[in-house]
């Protein structure tokens, strides 16, 4: 066992979480590094916000008592590639574990402030190099807010579990607040609608499952509140659901139409804050129950009593700044055919090739990072090279000249293809290639929508058993294939668990 | 319906939630009044600590699809007995929900300082009355930390589900901050060493299901940190268990002296503070994962991952504040027949009885809250009333010259007869009787005590399944009756889940 080569997976997400557990323990040493110490499945999580499923449902723990994977709890914080090491900041009490990242943790210090910080952190122990033979990067993305002021401050993801319960505890505070004497019909309205950012599967599908727990178990708890409740998705696109064909988004929305969530295209979100819409200078007392004002640019300021926020991905600053130099070249690092070596020069500075618009690292079909000369004009144009043992893929990696989407399938299949291949030892052998096994979005009231990669298209009921079935057989142990359907029964019968803490 | 008389239940603790569920909705209307929005089914709390169970199935949310019970998220601030009316503070966002209460939320303010504030909150709709027939007081108790610095602000205590919550989290910080490279052994020694405070059933149950935890599942997981890891209990009295007969309670001694489980009885706790006993200045940084000390007389100081604090109880302070002078006495306050009502003045002023030595409230046999006159140099020294529609039990009431124990056992055979003669409208009819069913306690690797209240006695594994089967019965909701057994089947199949977030 001494002998096997140290694979570091940096990222519990689909990607990093899908590597770990392929890779053969016989061959390797899957070790990985991640702030949180558990994998989400992602798809669970509007349940889990709802109450359909209890919150760790929708969790798998990276350590387990059946796999061998090794795990540290904390950030990668920077990779030295001629030594293959790379250094790790702990975060076993990050308070930002389970929640949506928006911003990068040292944003605003300058690189002398780091360094001073990070020689602090190395004294105290808190920050440690851990060497590798591969390094698999599935850092995954931030939340984007396009800088839209007070969205980062009071918006909710849905991105993490610690999201989906902060979700579902505001959203039963808000009815509670609304059933307290003292509360006006107005106040009541405005802290019972509930905005949603993004008409994307995330963003549909949750405002169904909150559509789905008002209308089947609030409605009979707090009957007088439900004809002041109300649910708006917005989004900047002319339409909905872009993933799905023109008929089967307008399906999702005609429904969405008869069932009263109103969905708003072509409008723009300007700015969220505390407070009601009449006061300017919200109330910023926390522990208050508090109104929001959603500021959109076709309809003024409204207040809410929720802002759901799922659009749009934000490059992993990991990536931005220590994935860009190559401070030093690693030793085998391999010119590909294309490059004129022999008109390079010797001491060339190397960079990671990243994708211009999103900011992602591009990688060969064999999910290899790529380099590039930092200074393109000291060498000939068509230089590149790339690095064998480092690995990018999940919404971090693009293959170069592909659109795949930034999307959990893709993640799953890139991570499969690799581990596969890395069990084999043989990923020069052929090239990974992405299979559209088709998407599925939950659409409310037992239904879903259902479009396969060959073109075929499904929805209503028989939609809605596929949707329940590909989440059971993929949901990751079996203890949670026993307890989501357990839930789904439970809830069916009894409603949903309201009990907030 | 109209002419429901409405019964107000301060409180949703073990008494408060019975008599709720137990009040006929034909003949009354009962509004609970608590800041917590759900009822903890406390011997299930040290289970959901260490991921037995799931947190939510303690829980009993007070609103529900099948009860007709109203219910406001509030603190009760007073009471006006002449009128009939209790004014509440709302409590929606309370970020104290769901956490033990150590310390009045007002300590500190003198009473003018309060009454401008408590202006301000009505003002903003955050205070305001409810009317009621009957007033029910089961506001129970606060923590009890005997003034020992440091306790308030970094024990854990485990008199909620949020507190269960914080262990669970902090249990697993410890441990997976000891697995980082960079901590010494001496400092995994430490950090692995668990304290618990108090050897009562709920120290003694915490501690036996923590033993379970660390050898069945984390031994599986780390299992290179077992042998730094410890579990002392310590209390100031000779033995612990006191309401188990020496039997028994020496039974248990020796039981967790074979695991390995040291009680140290006759040991005082004189601090807590975050750091390692060699710092001084303790690092404040909430966010690094640290070390505290606890400083026993008998030791000195010790470095502990975590200190469990499960002893004492402190008056609660709404008891001792707004229920003490009757400022204006009801109308149809009753004396009792041993009061020389013939030289009654005719203006006395009159108090709330309370215990001298736990500051309860005293009650009759029948729970109504006996009055005394505030200054008794007044009156006849034998002048003693009662108000008929106020009744008081839980942990803040004791019926006069009994000493039945604070315990769930006793505040729930009190709340199912004040309902059910309610119900019966013959509260006159007859006393309160309490009849002791025995006790349960829990001491690990699937063993328990049980004491009849004949009695009897049982250990070992018949206890176990006596246990076991009075939980799942006395579980209050059919969806915890079944959720109960699903995750102590499903824990014993795939260990329990130690996914933290």
């Amino acid at each position: 066992m001494v002998d096997r080569e140290r694979v570091v997976i940096l990222g519990s997400g689909w990607a990093g979480f899908t590597v770990a557990r392929t890779l053969d323990s016989s061959k390797y040493q899957a070790v990985v590094v991640s702030p949180r110490s558990y994998f989400a499945f992602t798809p669970l999580l509007a349940s889990t916000a709802v109450g359909t499923l209890e919150f760790r449902t929708a969790l798998e723990p990276i350590r387990s008592r059946r796999t061998k994977v090794d795990f540290f709890q904390g950030w990668a914080d920077d990779v030295d590639f001629k030594n293959k090491t790379i250094t790790i900041e702990q975060a076993v009490d990050d308070p930002t574990q389970g929640m949506a990242l928006t911003t990068d943790r040292h944003a605003g210090e300058t690189k002398e402030q780091r360094e001073i910080e990070k020689k602090k952190s190395a004294e105290k122990g808190r920050l440690f190099d851990l060497t590798y033979d591969k390094l698999v990067v599935t850092v995954g993305c931030y939340s984007q807010t396009f800088g839209t002021p007070g969205v980062k401050e009071h918006a909710f993801f849905l991105k993490d579990v610690g999201d989906a319960r902060k979700i579902r505890n505001r959203l039963l505070a808000c009815f509670e607040g609304a059933a307290l004497p003292t509360t006006s019909d107005e106040m009541r309205r405005q802290l019972l609608s509930f905005a949603v950012v993004g008409g994307g599967p995330t963003g549909i599908e949750f405002s169904a499952e909150l559509h789905d727990l008002i209308n089947e178990d609030l409605a009979k708890i707090y009957p007088e509140l439900i004809p002041f409740s109300k649910i708006t998705v917005y989004d900047v696109a002319e339409k909905v659901l872009p993933m799905f064909d023109e008929k089967l988004a307008s399906y999702a929305t005609q429904k969405f139409k008869r069932e009263g969530i109103d969905i708003k295209t072509s409008h723009h979100v300007e700015e969220l804050r505390l407070g009601a819409p009449a006061e300017r200078t919200g109330s910023e007392d926390e522990n208050d129950y508090h109104l929001y004002t959603l500021k959109v640019k076709e309809e003024g300021e409204l207040g809410v009593g929720m802002c759901v926020w799922s659009t749009g991905l934000m490059q992993n600053p990991f990536v931005a700044h220590a994935l860009s130099d190559v401070r030093e070249a690693p030793p085998n690092l391999r010119l590909l055919a294309t490059s004129p070596s022999a008109n390079m020069p010797p001491d060339v500075k190397w960079a990671v090739k990243k994708d211009a618009r999103s900011g992602s690292i591009i990688t060969d079909d064999r999910l290899r990072v790529k380099l590039i000369p930092s200074d393109p004009s000291s060498s000939p144009s068509a230089t590149e090279a790339i690095h064998p043992d480092v690995f990018a893929l999940g919404d971090c990696g693009i293959i170069e000249s592909t659109t795949y989407p930034a999307t959990a399938q893709v993640a799953s299949q890139k991570a499969l293809w690799l581990a596969t291949h890395l069990n084999k030892r043989d990923v020069e052998a052929s090239a990974f290639t992405y299979k559209n096994l088709g998407t599925l979005a939950y659409i409310g009231n037992w239904n879903a929508l259902f479009q396969g990669g060959g073109g075929g298209r499904l929805q209503g009921y028989l939609a809605w058993i596929i949707w329940r079935g590909a989440y059971i057989t993929r949901t990751v142990s079996w203890r949670n294939k026993i307890l989501v359907p357990i839930y789904w029964v439970v809830n069916w019968i009894f409603g949903r668990d309201i009990s907030r803490f």
